[in-house]
């Protein structure tokens, strides 16, 4: 049985400022869940379960503090419509400090807004095996709840690191920078790299001018009908599978 | 000033039964309705926004049926958690018979269940030039409020039909069938296409069997990382960014 106390505190971890001072975040459902406790199970602080997910799981992982709790405590503590079986607290990874991109391609996240677009660009980074993300200082914080569903375990692997992307950017003039812009060279022409910064750029307003003035290979994702845009994920995951 | 019943109504077609009795679907925000008054004028029947919206719309579109209201009264109508000033009430499009598949490429979607996801793949559809998407009859229904705000008004220039996807296919025999399956073929080897059907699957469970076994080309996105998944409506982008 769940304490009033700890039911509140679990759902104040939704909450940005809650979470940064306890520096934890929550994760639910089966799948993501389960992805967590294998990934990082030394940063998992409590799993909260129905009976059904708790008796298989226990003999498994026997070091993970579980607590079983009913349907109804379920969806008192939890951030989703239709709860799933499962909530952990976690804490959050340590921000890094970025390494070097030797060799590396890097995110650069201009002012992603929507906790679903940044969960689902964690998530196609980790795809196509990108290890580091750089987010600007405004972009959606990544242990939001609809980030980390959105992430289905990804944001174990991916490090994110929040900076000032223009002040960053100044500094990697010598490597390749990829934009996306209208009128830019089809991507699909472009040579594959195994090197080099591809900025995204906010859902409406695109890449700020002051970041474009920093990239020196523009690109595009020619479009063949009426649309006007392509979702920021959607095209993140078109431009890395050309590149990559 | 909205009556209550007026109010009712409204909220009503956020519910798929009301809308199909109706045959009306709702729209929300600038972007959106704009982009629908402006692509399908005939079949808007009734617009309700606040001032600011309306002034400058009277003179452009003077035939369109505008009633002003107020920020409250619109977070009462609106579906949205943050209302954007403009909400529109809209006749369906009259679902059309699938017209012939030559030198078009089509989507067939298997049991897409998320509303975003439904909504992305109509846009990326529009952004691709594809005019058609053959859904399964257990897929998300196109006129739910978060579907039309996904799609970003390509609802309107995209054909949606629902039917029997494996009756359909079983007719389709004779054109390429793209089915996206672990270990298929990298999708930036294949051949631009100008015609065929490219199945895309239920977010958890893939394409099913009995559609799989109609399909005759299988394609893969291929994985650099350690993410098990992509979002369905990401790979549907990077599909087509390939094939077409």
């Amino acid at each position: 049985m769940l304490s009033k106390t700890k039911v509140k505190y679990i759902q104040s971890l939704g909450q940005k400022k809650f979470r940064q001072s306890e520096m934890l975040f929550i994760a639910e459902g089966i799948k993501i869940v389960e992805e967590l406790i294998s990934e990082i199970p030394d940063l998992i602080v409590e799993v909260f379960a129905i009976q059904e997910w708790v008796e298989p799981q226990k003999k498994i992982n026997a070091k993970i503090p579980i607590t079983e709790i009913t349907q109804q405590e379920l969806e008192r503590i939890s951030q989703l419509t239709t709860p799933n079986k499962v909530l952990a607290i976690i804490k959050m990874l340590p921000e890094v400090k970025l390494s070097s991109i030797k060799n590396k391609v890097v995110l650069a996240l201009d002012g992603i807004q929507d906790p679903g677009n940044m969960g689902t660009i964690i998530r196609i980074a980790d795809w196509f095996g990108i290890e580091q993300i750089v987010c600007s200082t405004d972009s959606a914080d990544p242990y939001n709840p609809k980030v980390v569903q959105a992430t289905m375990g990804s944001i174990a692997r991916v490090k994110i690191i929040h900076t000032d992307l223009k002040k960053w950017l100044e500094d990697m003039s010598d490597t390749q920078i990829f934009a996306a812009v209208l009128g830019g060279k089809d991507v699909s022409s472009i040579n594959k790299i195994s090197e080099g910064v591809i900025i995204i750029g906010n859902e409406s307003k695109g890449i700020s001018p002051e970041l474009l003035k920093l990239s020196n290979i523009k690109i595009a994702i020619p479009a063949k009908g009426k649309a006007e845009s392509l979702n920021a994920a959607v095209a993140t995951g078109i431009i890395l599978s050309h590149l990559i």
